[in-house]
């Protein structure tokens, strides 16, 4: 089902029937790329390749869907012939995930048949989108707490499954430790972390039965919530089971906080567990983070060692979607471009350069001409021919070093959460010249 | 895998580990509902029933997953062996889908097991969450313009494949005509909309032969892309061709807006169409709409006849997530409380009873003790006995004619967009006494 053909937008299968009938199966180039960056976004950071190649590689009618389109009375059967021997037989260049980029800068080009190119178009958006929103969410709190353990709680109120695992991955890739979420764990090999719910504690009759329950159970992996009833007399609590816990050969690991005024919690909950003897044992909290709140607590050096960061990351709550888009940049070997109000594109294959000052921070991108001289790194690269992806991809924890590396290269006014200046992102005269070329050719044609 | 046991948070599996090793298998009650309604909403319309009783009714982990599970370390073989049999045997009551609720008030009930009602903690509320949500969304363009064709356009933006389905189903569900979604036809049955894209016109050398080849190809759905270079240009050569294609026994349905002053164009448009004798050609408009934008073109009585809505709704971006929780109320015959700061929950199994006044009109809602007495209309009902579902539950279709009786019964001041009072939820005596022995035991066992 994720990768079902039937994930695309009507239109795109009612234009095929058009494209078919015509005979309009010449190379296409669509790109997909951020028009605009939200508010409060200085950098964005490419994520969802791995999943666009494999869906491409997949792709194809089944026996079911065919006949189910049949069913629908739309489609005429020379069309359903072509659906049913359809594949994705063209090119892809794209930004390695993990690389940052900017507004107007492709971080995918589709080189295919148009007719292969037009019907992946909403399922590659809806694949990019959503980790390249959730990469560039989760990066903001690895930036402001580089040195905490960041976990993804987010499942729960994710959109969806898929968005629950996608999260899981797009947050890893940029430095979270890991995730709650276990499919995520099975699917893509993340860490896995997690403590105890409140209902475990409510259905004991006393927190400290609970929590020897819970010890004796999971003696490895031991976090307590404490915040139950009353955050202070939890940690008390743990202090008192320390050393009989100890006695069986039990460590406990840490204690988690989920509600009220988390810094007051911690510093008191600090004292509490070092009074006690248990300075090792960490405190993680969770409730409600965002990076907003993280930079806050950071700012107040308050004693919590890692967080659960859930429903505002996976829903990029305060940024809930990208303005994307993926168009038709040249048909036929013929540059193209939409020219509608506040929505123009740039026309043409293009190529995208990264220049660094002598430090090693990104100074400036030029968007360009494909294949034109150009100062600085490109940032796009083949990763599939002829519908096979090319060698090896990277391994997640490859694509999290490149991430690493592209977000230390970041200036340090785009690192701040908000107020960030636009990253200067140059439109070659190259570029300029042949937008101004297909405009002169569509006067004339129109 | 939208079913796999694995969407869970690794600690229901941690706490299963000591649910089994102490033989803690009687009956738990949880409760599913939504503490607090977002800012701007003034009611909440439940959703995701039917994908919930999917889910229980085939929970069940698989050889690949228990054996996955092993590899982790984490979990010791008498847990294992209890997994592999796992499977959900309690009851459910619930509310129907299409059912208008507000805060406090519980929309699910689970009866089981406490290992069973808390393994399948995080995937329910995953479902119910985000169908509620988007349906929660979507009533709101509704009610503002009822008259309207609205269609769900927001696959490519929401947030995964399983979002971009269920919101499909969830917005019609609570009114909307359909969807662009092929998959959620195939599905849900829902009816699929959809005209053409810029591409398509763009890989043509000009506007008027790809009108004239996707007529040919789609001669009974056409809607015409205007906006691509020049709208009103566009609008005036659909008008030049309508003859034409008049005589070919090709009837034009109409011609779709994509950017700029909506309104403005519009009008237009409105006046090139009726000036060239296509006063039956209906306009549809899309690009960044929601229901601020839907109440703008109302009051302005704009000549649009239908709308294509995707971003905003399919993520719902004014608000994307609910403050919602599902929550232990009572174990093994007595009733629970979390009391946490600021999260406290209301012990017990509970039922909501709605009241009317005498235009039908909703007045209040009474959250009590279930089976106490009380005034109105009880809003859960038994919908899962014993792990099967009872009787046959309602269509989609039937589920909508549920939702538009329930909003055609909300108060008038709650179906603005903004400032909406707060719905009177009362909770009876019986419950707050009920809290208050709650409170008394559990101080009396700590």
């Amino acid at each position: 089902m994720p990768n079902s053909a039937l994930l695309a937008d009507l239109y795109q299968l009612t234009m095929l029937q058009g494209y078919y009938e015509q005979n309009m199966e010449e190379l296409a180039v669509f790109e997909f790329f951020v028009r605009k960056l939200p508010e409060n976004r200085g950098y964005l950071v490419a994520a969802g390749l791995a999943q666009v190649l494999t869906y491409l590689e997949q792709l194809q009618f089944s026996a079911d869907e065919i006949e189910w389109l049949a069913s629908t009375g739309r489609f005429k059967p020379a069309m359903l012939d072509r659906l049913e021997i359809l594949k994705f037989t063209g090119d892809v260049h794209a930004m390695p995930e993990g690389t940052v980029f900017f507004q107007n800068e492709p971080l995918l080009r589709i080189t295919a048949p148009l007719p292969e190119a037009q019907v992946i178009e909403s399922r590659i958006i809806n694949l990019l989108h959503f980790q390249t929103l959730i990469a560039s969410k989760a990066a903001r709190s690895v930036l402001i707490a580089p040195d905490k353990l960041l976990v993804d709680f987010g499942m729960r109120r994710a959109h969806g499954s898929e968005a629950a695992l996608l999260a899981a991955r797009a947050s890893y890739l940029v430095g979270f430790a890991g995730s709650a979420t276990v499919a995520a764990g099975m699917y893509f090999g993340i860490p896995l972390f997690g403590t105890m719910a409140h209902s475990f504690i409510q259905a004991h009759s006393s927190e400290s039965e609970a929590f020897v329950h819970f010890a004796e159970a999971n003696p490895d992996h031991i976090v307590f919530l404490i915040d139950t009833y009353d955050t202070e007399a939890g940690a008390q609590k743990v202090v008192d089971l320390a050393a009989a816990l100890h006695a069986q050969g039990i460590k406990i690991k840490g204690v988690r906080l989920d509600s009220g005024d988390l810094a007051d919690h911690a510093r008191k909950v600090r004292n509490i567990l070092d009074r006690g003897g248990l300075n090792y044992a960490t405190i993680f909290a969770s409730g409600n983070i965002d990076e907003y709140k993280l930079e806050e607590l950071m700012a107040e050096q308050v004693p919590i060692d890692g967080f659960g960061i859930g429903t505002h990351m996976d829903t990029s709550a305060d940024a809930p979607y990208l303005d994307c888009a993926y168009k038709l940049q040249e048909y036929a070997g013929i540059a193209r471009r939409k020219r509608s109000e506040g929505k123009a594109t740039w026309p043409g294959r293009k190529q995208v350069y990264r220049n660094y000052d002598d430090n090693g921070v990104m100074s400036g991108d030029t968007v360009t001409v494909d294949n034109s001289p150009c100062a600085g790194q490109p940032l796009l690269h083949l990763v599939m021919r002829g519908g096979k992806t090319v060698a090896r991809q990277p391994t997640l924890i490859e694509a999290g070093e490149h991430a690493r590396r592209q977000l230390n290269g970041l200036p340090a006014s785009l690192r701040q959460l908000s107020n960030t200046p636009e990253y200067p992102v140059i439109i070659s005269a190259e570029l300029q010249a042949l937008a101004k070329i297909v405009d002169e050719q569509w006067a004339f044609q129109v």
